[in-house]
């Protein structure tokens, strides 16, 4: 693939999914050193697994974002693993979106809870153990890259045309979108770039494969728009054209 | 105070702070009929309790937001209070403002867990909840109101004036805006109004008594924002001018 993006890379929740479909295509992304490929259970992650054997830059790591020593393990591997490199790009894509329990008439108390935790305080957790890891000051020809993985359904202008099931995946994605813009303000002077991006509506697991993309698609759309955000870009909720969405 | 609301109101988070002064205030509003101030610990909401030796229309009911069987045992009780009456208004208002572990950099779990857990889930579960309460079919004099106390924190647009700490509390204030804008959407053919609410910069114990007004002064005003309130509103975030804050 022919892009330009950071030398080291860490993506969550890569064992399925758009995690994995990021790690298929940036093995093949020259230029690219370090894949950080994080997922809760690294030995049952097959495909990766296979992976790794033919692509050296692929490094498996067990990361449950639900949990603090984990991230802080996996933060002490990567660390040791750059062996003094800056890390580039963070994508924060492990998520969860369950059916039950998440309606507006029967919400239960749980199921926001981990919706809440997995989508949007893991993402704030990791991102606040990994900013340290980013290149400083700024190397203005690879910016660094906090990409938040959001979902249509988290804007608010667009809500007309929202089921109004699953919305403590729809809340937890707002949440983290908020997340994305004040973290983007906060670091405008560190030249880190910090994103939200729509991935489109992707055939995976967590949407029942209903979906109108593939994940390779979706991947390779949002790669490239990747490779081109500059600073200005920073604070934006992205659609896979590049267009913003409302908030 | 002159103003046409709902005969009957609930408001949650009563022992202090603004939820306390939108009791002070309702409770000379002609017209009403019952208030259910609700609050952990009824027995020791001294202001309450010597406020109900003079208003029989008031009733302290025992409620815990991040209890689920308090909300069932709050809700049978103010049930059986209702008589068979309708639900009119129901305010969202209890909230926490915690400092510790809430900055970009040094986020904690558990504080970004009970934050999103007090200001946006339990409003979603008290919602659900007390909706079927309503009255219905929606009575056009006297609409049904769900009322969600947010704050200009939560505005995306507004943030580059936003500090950096206490995200915690911004980023659940923005999935309850969220929450305001799907529920509108999914309550509009039912006549019930659903809006998000700033209650100004209030020297309260939540704000460190850092405001520019006094609890009295943003609950006046939110009253006659409430008290105009049409079908047409639905699903705004509104400022204590009537203004929309830009979500």
């Amino acid at each position: 693939m022919e892009l330009k993006i950071g030398e080291n890379i860490l993506i969550t929740g890569t064992n399925r999914g758009i995690g994995l479909g990021f790690v298929e295509q940036l093995v093949d992304v020259p230029g690219v050193k370090r894949i950080f490929a994080t997922c809760r259970n690294p030995t049952q992650a097959y495909k990766l697994l296979e992976l790794q054997k033919n692509y050296p830059s692929l490094h498996l790591i067990k990361l449950d974002v639900q949990n603090d020593a984990s991230i802080d393990n996996a933060f002490s591997e990567i660390e040791k693993l750059l062996e003094g490199d800056a890390l580039n790009v963070l994508i924060n894509n492990a998520g969860i979106g369950e059916m039950e329990g998440t309606t507006i008439d029967h919400p239960n108390r749980e199921s926001f809870a981990s919706h809440f935790d997995v989508n949007t305080t893991a993402a704030v957790l990791i991102g606040a153990k990994f900013m340290p890891l980013f290149p400083k000051p700024a190397n203005k020809a690879q910016p660094a890259l906090l990409i938040n993985i959001s979902s249509l359904v988290a804007s608010l202008t667009y809500c007309p045309f929202i089921p109004t099931k699953q919305i403590a995946y729809s809340l937890s994605k707002a949440a983290l979108n908020h997340y994305t813009r004040l973290t983007s303000k906060y670091l405008a002077n560190q030249g880190v770039i910090v994103i939200s991006i729509h991935p489109g509506r992707v055939k995976t697991d967590l949407s029942g494969h209903y979906g109108e993309i593939t994940v390779e698609e979706s991947v390779i759309s949002m790669l490239k728009i990747i490779k081109d955000l500059s600073q200005e870009d920073s604070g934006r909720f992205i659609d896979l054209h590049g267009k913003d969405i409302p908030f």
